[in-house]
């Protein structure tokens, strides 16, 4: 048994691998990611492979153990997609391809987890949403994604591979600036909250918005690994607006904040404007949200580093 | 003015150019296919250009006179990226994208045609199916369709292409035997009603397809870049269980047809369970059917250069 982690250095991979350290005698784990090795994850477990996926090579390397299980994270964001959509298309959609291609030619039947994103929706209706939606993308990080879950469930069906690709909301909190993605506002508010800082909120209070902590995201990723089951799914979060998370955010720290409003209408139109979610079957299925508010901004703050 | 056709010298492609030719004073015609030009297409206004799209140097000179109005038909026919899905890809999927990005930088904003498939649909429930049914598509030609029109909306969205995708159901009649299409079925039934040649057929008489004359196909297709509209169209069918048609098609000709049902699971599950259309917006839009099952037959017959 061996594990491949794509974007094992990002804030995602960063913590799922941490995470896969905890179990006792638990495999190798493969790591794959642009950026060196964090102190962090240096362990006997972990082969560190530092490239792109956009490379050969590396996806040789990446490849080349016959990982069992694989938890395919890396992604171009998407802010930095929109801006250069070659990039995008190489990393995000190209790379994943070759990746897929490579696990299928090998022997066995790899389990791959896929990061996939509500991106994929798009244009949005007031109605519940959730995998039976129909997709219409309205940007490009969220057109390649839906296009990899699509290879993804054909290398399922040809039997190669055995897929699930989980659209995964906003997660809470990534670290300030760093992500490139639309929805940077939902962790900045929260690091804001956190630090006392004044903040310039780029949506409206009553924007509503899909919350996870990443502590529970990681918990998601794992449970899809072991789950006898493939194709998409909708990760579970709570359905909240900006103001309601920040008044819960009041009740759990003592900070008073200093939030201003200036909403941009591209940003609130994509990133702001989300209808409940569909998730009766992937609660079935054992996939969890953070239950209460007070939870997701504890684990959200916890997760973060901020304090 | 100039127009590109990829896949020209294919059976849906020859009937394009040959009708685009009857324009007077029509624009250039820049023809892309593997074949050579065939003798009814030697035209002043047809250059031919010989290559794969897979190929860079093909795409640069069919790209390279920066057409206003692009017809993209080249594929691999369904059967074949079933049993060669890594040529399935780079020619489907993979050169699709290329042709794409190298017009979406070229000046102006293209008109792109794109033919899809139904075979975007895979599994269907009994309920009527258009555009806004969820694809889940059962075959890799039917993925990377699909992954196509993704990625053309996307070019759209970003404003350097105006594409419109439209769904092609089953076009009659094709040459026999050539097409590779698990559809294949459809056509040679009528080839075998038209030359009194017996034909196993491989679905019972009461499976149900989406049946088009080629002549329409190509009143489509060319309605499609006229037209002020992108995303996309289910292209209308009329809705027959190959009963029907075998009855249709003894009032049309004098043929006495002998058909033998040997129904093959796997063709009649993917190809002769099809439901009705749900077409209304299509119609409304101009797009076309052959309207009687009699013209229906009359016209496969007379597109097919059997009689």
């Amino acid at each position: 048994m061996t594990i491949l982690v794509t974007g094992a250095g990002g804030f995602i991979g960063r913590a799922l691998v941490s995470s896969l350290l905890t179990d006792n005698d638990g495999p190798a784990i493969t790591c794959v990611d642009v950026v060196p090795q964090p102190d962090d994850l240096v362990h006997p477990r972990v082969v560190w492979v530092r490239g792109g996926l956009d490379d050969g090579g590396t996806l040789d390397q990446a490849s080349r153990a016959g990982p069992d299980c694989v938890y395919h994270l890396a992604s171009v964001p998407g802010a930095l997609a929109e801006a250069d959509p070659a990039l995008g298309r190489r990393v995000n959609l190209d790379a994943s391809l070759d990746l897929f291609d490579r696990l299928a030619a090998s022997p066995g039947r790899a389990r791959v987890v896929y990061a996939s994103s509500i991106a994929v929706y798009g244009a949005m209706s007031r109605e519940p949403v959730g995998v039976a939606t129909p997709t219409q993308p309205l940007i490009t990080y969220g057109t390649h994604k839906r296009m990899v879950e699509l290879a993804l469930a054909d290398h399922t069906r040809r039997g190669n591979l055995s897929g699930i690709a989980l659209r995964l909301p906003g997660i809470v909190a990534r670290p300030p600036s760093a992500s490139g993605f639309g929805s940077a506002f939902m962790s900045d508010l929260i690091h804001a909250l956190v630090s006392g800082r004044r903040y310039v909120c780029p949506v409206g209070p009553d924007a509503t918005a899909w919350w996870l902590s990443v502590a529970t995201v990681i918990e998601n990723l794992r449970h899809a690994a072991r789950l006898d089951v493939t194709g998409v799914v909708q990760v579970p979060a709570l359905h909240h607006s900006v103001g309601e998370i920040i008044a819960a955010m009041t009740e759990v720290t003592d900070v008073k904040p200093e939030i201003a409003f200036e909403p941009d209408e591209r940003i609130e139109g994509v990133f702001g404007n989300f209808p409940p979610l569909d998730i009766k079957r992937e609660l079935a299925l054992g996939f969890r949200h953070d239950v209460t508010t007070a939870d997701l901004i504890r684990k959200a703050v916890a997760g973060s580093g901020v304090i």
